[in-house]
């Protein structure tokens, strides 16, 4: 299965009073590594969107352990990979890497989801074409 | 001229590893602040953008002085008003304000836009309607 | 056992591309939630960073459950509970609750921190003072 | 003088409802690319905060011109560099370029801030080190 591996630096405004960084930055950085995942297997995000008539893929369910805390100017390292494919949901497992081991460990729960074309304005989840799924073996 | 009023509560997630306001978060309170002061005149932003086909009025120039720092568990105050109408752009001005005196002041300079009904996806600013004016002088 | 509620207006700021709450902005509210329920039990946090040494009470373990989406403009409802006391650690329960019912759930870990008295610079975990447990006890 | 470049990915969580960047993220770009001037330059923030005593440079002015919007997934390009030196206050100039043009320009006023010695806990102003300076004169 594909994994993704990007550097992230730990910006200043990352970082709380306490000098390390603010526990909801880790979500965002998680959350734009799986826009990195699919653009790692060809799927740019602005793609999906228009290529299958899709919304995004909403979050449904987060768990997210802390070990090590980071701190400013540090680079460390997210790798991302697809843990399973269900047939309209799907989870992504990230790993952010230091040199002493997992700092922080992250499993997303997403839903494909497109827009109904029997209820404008309304979205509503679709079974994940096989295509997309294929991208991802490697 | 409508002056509104909030007390905004300094949020540990505000402050940086200086244990200050990260400067970049009163840009968001003012930002707020001005969709606060346009619902006290009695047009909350939603039913702005379907009544009058607005887009948003996005921003355009941006002016900030930043005098007194402010720390996590403050509660501070933001006074908003409209500086001046133009034809297409107007200006807001926000004070936040501490026990000590105006900690940051900012102008904002921001422009009313609509969805172009000529060219589909495309927006276009224009002028901004009399009677939403006629609601902020009081 | 003592529960917090609090009215959270959704500002524009706070939603993605989708139109809907950009996911981490929920663990920002709840992180802010988790504030004012100590708060509500006497203990603001720049209190008590002074009164116990604390350096905080650092992330271990978050899981959140998204059920609803939230627009700009809706004002929703926090409710935050203390749902377990450990020796070192503790649990804190969120409800971000809508008209329709439960929107987004939340069960955050996390460890009591103190300044080491004994290795100037670092942090160490403590057990937790029983007084600030009675505190929550009503 | 030295001008840094860099390529800054806009992610989908910085982008509002109107699918565009929301504006105060432009503002965390640049206060990155201040660090990341600096670093090219030889000096990382955390190196600097050690080697001066300093507690940072904080933002006292800030003006921004906003002329073209980004959406996610673009890649943009910002060019920072030195606009002015004062004794205490430098002023930095951010570019933010699209293939059409200069979409946003901010201009930073900061001050060389440092624990005072005299008064624990304090902040002061202090003369910008000339090493400091010297090392931006490429």
């Amino acid at each position: 299965m594909l994994t993704n591996r990007r550097t992230i630096r730990i910006e200043w405004g990352d970082c709380d009073a306490a000098g390390i960084v603010y526990f909801p930055r880790y979500i965002e950085y998680f959350d734009a590594c799986t826009v990195h995942l699919f653009e790692a297997a060809g799927l740019k995000k602005p793609d999906m969107l228009r290529l299958y008539g899709m919304a995004g893929y909403p979050m449904v369910n987060l768990g997210v352990k802390f070990s090590i805390p980071s701190t400013f100017g540090d680079d460390v390292e997210v790798a991302s990979t697809i843990a399973e494919w269900g047939r309209t949901s799907f989870k992504i497992h990230h790993q952010l890497i230091r040199p002493e081991g997992v700092a922080v460990e992250a499993m997303e729960t997403r839903v494909w989801t497109v827009h109904d074309p029997d209820n404008p304005g309304r979205l509503k989840s679709t079974p994940i074409p096989e295509d997309v799924k294929a991208r991802f073996e490697a």
